[in-house]
């Protein structure tokens, strides 16, 4: 029977991937010595990250004037160092489209900087996206967007206009599975766990003119410092941006984003054209607000939606409780998860709708 | 021919731990997913966490009273947390240990903390321990020290009477490799590519009692929200913690510290007595004072050091060149170091020595 993992992530990741890292587990490139053991100041690892770099410039036609850089402590520590280095007067605003653009809030406040909500759909439990109020104050110092909610579903990819202020995007959850334009953002970061590796790593890809202008901040939380050091400041993950390096040259090898995003596209709307028909489940989420990496659904009674989780683990589709904070079921459909999983997914779910209607 | 790894770090790993690790690569416990793929609120995970935290505790026989958390960003990170969270008043002293030990400085500061060099050693290049200034201060913070200096090879056994005054111990280069009390420190943390594990994780162990002292700290830099959220309030570098979990499990099964220190003394002396006696190679550190971890050595003259490192690479001795601010030799000799790898490394300098005098 295979098996699909539909985890939200820590999540799949490509199968060559995997047979690859296990092949060369016990002698990085013949050098006697496991990617595990290798100095970060070894050429070895020092081809690593300039791959690592080079490919995901490619893949989303990074500009020269972004610096790419590799830092650990999930998005999560991101939610401060953006502040503390691109919010000099300290006043952002934020696009309140759930639970992760509320934890960005919080972490912003933290350190003392001001959070104006520029629009909500707190009231439409997060269904939706949320509508910004215009016009914009153009003296904020930044605005903080989250592209894909990976508990409510909902995905961005109309940006809003916001002038001459930059924005602040946390893709986390969609990064690599949706093509963006690096120039409409002044800094994008994203945790590596659902579409590029291991976790343990996040990428920040930040505007070089935006960076510099705060003195004495953490050395871990400096986004220049890490420009000047190349993001060796200290020991990098090696291990994770090795395994992130290998998702970039299988996306390559795929062909690139657009077709990722092309398949992510199909793989999505087989489920949301099951989910549309059913009399059984549904999915509350505005349909253009969808996303396509993370698919939540219900059936509106808890002991079902745990007999269809139970039935799904037992035919091979694991990981598909919801967040706790929305309940019912969750299919994540990150680049890694094939068509066959989703069409499986469906299979299962069709099967289960006619034996229990 | 057998290949020897004496990077500071990332280190050699046990030979059995890769092995493992790359048997159950593609599916851990028999899963079906990569424990790259795992989630970490699965059960499968849970069990990880938890016996990790556990052999940590068997081995360091540490006390109930402390808790132990597992980080990412390396012993920098807390280099700016320990003073955020255990001094509230802003004061710490310090011991001038060499070049780990004015970073901890420096970032204390960058967070508005009051530094007192307690101790220094800079006018001996830091060849020996500092000397502790007493008596200390009673309303510090706290007392930062390095157990043990990577980079110019001295190690502390004897701790400096501090009174009331709590020790903070940057264990990166000798954690698990030297047996200490851990009720004779506040706060202890070490990155874990050293003797513990690859990359991307750090371990730090605090008394209950001095966390909790201070509000609205960044997430990811709260003791006291990592003790409550078990380490977990948000992704954790999954692969690491499990890596590390190993590495423990294979500590336990050598016999624990204890046997392990004695091994680590043995070739510890194995090389030294070697230094000691040899015409051409010498070690620069108080004999009192020597790590038994990280040996450094030189010949005195440059190219002379290059051909050491270089016939050495050709014998399967790898790693050797010594880190830039002393120049020279270096071999780590941690846990995962056999002595048969001492003998190889003796042997060759012994050769080189003859060939040329």
């Amino acid at each position: 029977m295979p098996i699909y993992n539909f985890s939200a992530g820590p999540a799949v990741l490509p199968q060559p991937v995997i047979t690859q890292i296990q092949a060369e587990l016990p002698s990085f490139q013949g050098s006697g010595m496991s990617i595990l053991e290798i100095s970060h100041r070894s050429d070895l690892f020092a081809q690593v990250l300039q791959d690592a770099e080079q490919d995901l410039r490619d893949l989303m036609a990074i500009p020269d004037n972004y610096h790419v850089l590799f830092f650990q402590g999930g998005g999560t520590l991101q939610f401060t160092a953006a502040p503390l280095n691109l919010a000099p007067h300290h006043r952002i605003g934020l696009l309140d489209s759930g639970h992760w653009a509320q934890r960005a809030a919080d972490e912003a406040k933290r350190v003392g900087t001001k959070v104006t909500i520029l629009g909500s759909s707190a009231a439409n439990h997060f269904n939706q996206l949320p509508t910004v109020v215009q016009p914009i104050d153009q003296s904020l110092d930044y605005i903080h967007l989250t592209t894909n909610n990976t508990i409510e579903g909902t995905m961005m990819t109309r940006l809003p206009a916001t002038g001459q202020v930059p924005l602040v995007a946390d893709m986390s959850s969609n990064f690599l599975g949706e093509p963006y334009q690096v120039s409409d953002f002044g800094l994008i970061f994203a945790g590596a766990q659902k579409n590029l590796g291991p976790a343990g790593l996040t990428i920040v890809i930040v505007r070089d003119d935006l960076i510099g202008q705060v003195a004495n901040l953490p050395s871990m939380l400096d986004y220049q410092l890490f420009a000047d050091k190349n993001s060796m400041f200290n020991t990098p993950p090696v291990f994770a941006i090795y395994a992130a390096g290998l998702v970039l040259k299988w996306l390559k090898a795929q062909g690139g984003l657009n077709v990722m995003t092309a398949r992510n596209h199909a793989k999505a709307a087989l489920l949301y054209d099951f989910l549309d028909q059913s009399q059984l489940f549904t999915n509350p989420v505005k349909t253009s607000d969808r996303s396509t990496m993370n698919v939540p659904f219900v059936t509106g009674q808890a002991d079902l939606d745990a007999a269809v989780i139970q039935g799904a683990r037992e035919h091979g589709l694991l990981n598909l409780k919801g967040h706790r904070l929305v309940g019912g079921m969750r299919a994540s459909l990150y680049n890694a998860m094939p068509l066959a999983g989703v069409q499986a997914l469906v299979d299962y779910l069709a099967a289960f709708e006619a034996h229990h209607r």
